[in-house]
C-alpha cells in the first residue's frame, strides 16, 4: 500500500487489498450491466496528461461521468508546463512553476487526480523512481489514481483483471496464463507488462512470461511477482522460448517493451532487437496454447506483435480489454470517492 | 440510406427518409423552444476531429448536453494519430493503430460517433470516396454521424433546413433558392454546397446553382439532386450568370468551393479563380433577388465572399443557420439515441 | 459598470456595486460550505482562451459545473484563429473569420462567455485598450466574463477579496494591505495587479503600493484606485522602498510586473531589471510586517520572488486563494445566470 501521510494512491495493482480489488470487480460487473442514467453527483476529477493517451482519456472521463462527476481532462505536455520538481529550486529559469504549488492546487479543485506520465530517456534505474507521479502523490493532497507510469498501468490491469474473470470466473487461481513478449520496431514502455503480470500473481494465476534473454520485467517487480504468485496459490516462472512459453497457456497476454540494460539508447535497442523479429503473436503460437484467449492493452501493430487472422478471430478479447477500462475504472474511482466522503 | 451491417449511419442528407427528416425537424422546434434543464440521461457520444473546428464542435457538444448526455471531443490532429487504414497491412511503419481496433474500441464507450474528416490533397476521384468516414462506419459497430466529410456536410444541411423551415414554413415545395458560388482566395472543401443543394433538392425547392463554367458540383451529387428535386416537386437548373442565377431567389446561399479538375493542384485552381473575383454576392447582386434571406454556413470572408452591407443587415440570416446547428443536431441525435435504445 | 447596449460584462473589478459584490462573496461562502450534488441546470457556458491557462480553466470549469451548468473550454491559440477584429475589412488575407461572425455565433451557443487574451508587443497605451476582450463584450450578444485581460483580472481580485474575508472578516476597511512588486526574469502582465489594488481599494483597506520607481500601475488605474480608495474609507500611498512598504501591513500581496515606459521592449525590461534582484519576497521582509499573511496569485517563482520559507510556512494563504476561484467564480456566474433568466 502506498502511503503519503496516510493518503491512499493507486499507482500499482498492489495498492489494492485482496478484498478491495473483489469487491471493485464485483461493482465493476454492475456498473457495466446497469445502463441506467447516472444521477449527479459532487464529483470532480482531474485527469493530467504529461503523454497523449486516447484510451485511457475517453475511458477514465466516461468512468467519471458514469459516477455522476465531472471529469476535467488536462492534456499537459511536458513541454509546455515546465514543471520544477525540486520545492527549494531558486525558481530563475525556465520553470514556471514549482511541483508544490502545481499539485497543491489541483488537490483543492478536484477530490480525485488521474495522472500520466511517461518514462523519458534517462536509464533505467533513474525512470524507475518516476519521479512525476510520485511528486504528484506527495504533494496534491487528494489521492492520485496513475493513468501509466513507468513502473506500473495499474488501471489496465485491473480491466484485464476483470475481462478474466469475465472468461474464466471470479477465481483465477491456476489459470495458466502466459505473458508473451513480441517484436515492435520501437522500444515500449514497461509498465502495462510489469503491472499485468503483478496483477496475474495477486490473482493466484500459473503465470509464464515468456521473453528473450534481456527482457525481463523491472527486477523488483520480478521478485515482487514471484512473492505474490507463491502467496496466492499460484507459480511463476520465465521461459525464452516463443513457442514453449505458450504451451498450456489457456490465456496469452502478448505485449512488447524494452530491455532495460539500454532503456537510454533507444538505437542501440532497436538494432539488438533485429534477431526477435519472429517474435510475433500468430496461429503457430497459438497452436501451441489450450485454446488460449489473446489479450493485448491496445493499440497494437497488427502483422508485427499479433497477426491479424487471430485479431480478427474470437481467439481475441483486446476489445472486451478495452471497454472494461470503463467499467474498472468506474468502479474504482467510486471506491476512492468513497473514502474521500465525496460519495455514499 | 447508407446500411453497413444494418447499421444507420448519417453521413448525406439523404440518409433520413422525408418522414425521419420532418420529425426531427419538429423535435429541434420543440427543443430550442424548451429551455428548461435537462435531465440526465445515460447517453455517451464521442466527437472525432481530424480536422479542426470550432461552430461545429461546439453546437454538437451542447446538443448532446441538451438531451442530458455526455459528449466527449477528441482532437485528433491527422499528424499525431496516424491510423492504418488496411486491416491486412504489416504495421511495421510509422502508423501505430489499425482502424479496426481504433474505430472498435470507440464504439465501446460511446453511444454514438460523430467524425470530421476533411479531404487531402489527392484528386477529387479519389477524395470523394472519403475511406475515413467510411472506415468509421464499417469498423464502429455504433452509428456515425458526419461532421463535415468530403462529400457531405449533413449536420449542417440539416440546421438550414430547419431555418428555412422557421422562414417559410415547413412545406417548402416551389421556394425559389439559389446557391450560389463565391470568390474566395483558397479552393474550399465542395460538402457544405453538395449537402445544402440536395437537402434543398430533398425538400422540393426551386433550386438553381450559380457558379461559374466548371464549379458544378460532384458528378453522382449533381444527378442525385436531380433526380430529387424531381421526386419530391422541385427543379434543378445551373446558370453560369452570377446575376442571372440569383433572379427571383427567395433564398440565396452563398458558398465558395474548389473546381474537381484541378481538387490535387491547389496552386493552379487559385491561378485559375483570378478572373473570378467579381463573384462576391453584394447589393447589385441582391437587387436581383426577390427581397432573399442570405445564407452561409460560416466562417465568410466579408467583403469578399458577402459585402458587409448584406451581413449587417437583416437580409442575412447566417447567425441563426449557427444557432440551428445546435438544435438540429439535438434533435439528430435523439432520433438515433432512441434507435440505439439510450434514450426513451 | 462596462455597458453595451444594455449588457453587462465583468472586465473590471468596478463592474460590480458593492452591494452585488457583497452579495457575491456571502453566496460563495455558502457554496464553498455545501458540498451537496448540484442539480441540473439550463445553463451553458463557454470559456474561450487565447492564451493558455491551467488554474483559470480548471476553477472556471468546475464553477460552472457546480452550478449544475456546461461549460465549455475552447483553447484557441492567437495563431490557430486568426480572427479580423475590423468589421470592415476586405478578408482576402490570412484571417478566416471576423469578430461580428465569431463572437455573434457563440453569443448564439451559450449563455456566458469567459474570455482570456493577453498584451502582447505593443506598446502600453495601445495594449491598456484590450481590442479582444471589448471587441467580445460588443458582438457576442450576452455578458463577457474576463479570464484575464491586460488590465483587469477580475476573477482573480474577487477570490482574493474572498479570502481576505476568510481571514480578516467582511468589513476590510482600514486593513493595513501591501501590493508589493518582485523581482522576476521577465516582464509580466499587470492584470493581476492593478485589479488586486482596485479591489482593495473598493473594500477600503489601507493599501500600499510597494515598487521601485516606474513600475507603478497604469495611470488611470492608478486615480481610480486613489478616488475608490478615498470613497471607501481607506487610504492609497506609493512607497518606493522594499522594506519600508511593508511596514505594519496585515496582508502582503506579492507580485511581479512589467514597467509601462519599456512595455514593447521587453529585452531593454529585462536588462532594466537587473539592479533589482533583490525585491524578493523574504523572511527580512516579512519581518517587518504585523504578521502578515502572504498571497500570490501564483504560479509563483520560488527563492525569486517570494521565498520558499513563506511559501511553505502558514503565513502563505496562496493555495486558499487559487481554491477560492472556484467558489468566487462560481457566485459571480450564478449572479450573471440569474440576470440572464437562465437559473432562478
Amino acid at each position: 500500500m502506498m502511503l503519503y501521510d496516510s493518503m491512499r494512491h493507486f499507482l500499482s495493482p498492489a495498492d489494492l487489498t485482496s478484498d478491495e480489488r473483489a469487491q471493485i470487480l464485483a461493482r465493476a460487473k454492475v456498473l457495466k450491466a446497469d445502463q441506467s442514467a447516472p444521477e449527479r453527483s459532487a464529483l470532480r476529477v482531474g485527469a493530467l496528461y504529461f503523454n497523449p493517451s486516447l484510451r485511457t482519456r475517453v475511458s477514465f472521463e466516461q468512468a467519471v461521468w458514469r459516477l455522476g462527476g465531472n471529469c476535467q481532462t488536462l492534456n499537459t505536455g511536458s513541454d509546455t508546463w515546465q514543471l520544477e520538481m525540486d520545492p527549494d529550486a531558486i525558481m530563475d529559469g525556465d520553470k514556471v512553476e514549482n511541483i508544490v504549488e502545481a499539485a497543491g492546487v489541483l488537490g483543492r479543485y478536484f477530490h480525485l487526480l488521474g495522472v500520466r506520465s511517461f518514462p523519458g530517456s534517462q536509464p533505467w534505474e533513474i525512470e524507475r523512481t518516476e519521479p512525476v507521479l510520485q511528486a504528484f502523490a506527495r504533494h496534491t493532497g487528494v489521492p492520485i489514481i496513475s493513468l501509466e507510469g513507468t513502473m506500473h498501468h495499474p488501471c489496465q490491469s485491473l480491466a484485464d483483471h476483470l475481462t478474466l474473470t469475465e472468461k474464466f470466473g471470479d477465481d483465477l487461481r491456476g489459470l495458466p496464463v502466459t505473458l508473451s513478449w513480441a517484436y515492435h520496431p520501437n522500444p515500449l514502455p514497461m509498465a502495462v507488462p510489469n503491472s499485468f503480470a503483478l496483477q496475474a500473481a495477486l490473482a493466484g494465476c500459473d503465470l509464464t512470461l515468456a521473453c528473450p534473454p534481456g527482457y525481463e520485467l523491472d527486477d523488483e517487480v520480478m521478485a515482487q511477482i514471484d512473492r505474490e504468485s507463491k502467496a496466492n496459490g499460484g507459480n511463476f516462472r520465465v521461459n525464452h522460448d516463443r513457442l514453449d512459453g505458450a504451451k498450456g497457456a489457456k490465456v496469452v497476454y502478448v505485449k512488447s517493451w524494452g530491455r532495460k540494460d539500454l532503456w537510454s539508447d533507444k538505437a542501440a535497442e532497436r538494432e539488438s532487437r533485429q534477431p526477435l523479429r519472429h517474435w510475433q503473436f500468430n496461429d503457430e503460437a497459438w497452436e501451441q496454447t489450450d485454446s488460449a484467449k489473446v489479450m493485448h492493452c491496445l493499440p497494437v501493430r497488427r502483422n508485427v506483435v499479433i497477426a491479424a487472422s487471430i485479431l480478427d478471430s474470437d481467439r481475441s478479447i483486446v476489445l472486451d480489454e478495452a471497454e472494461n477500462r470503463l467499467w474498472a475504472q468506474a468502479a474504482l474511482i467510486e471506491h476512492f470517492a468513497k473514502m474521500q466522503g465525496v460519495l455514499a
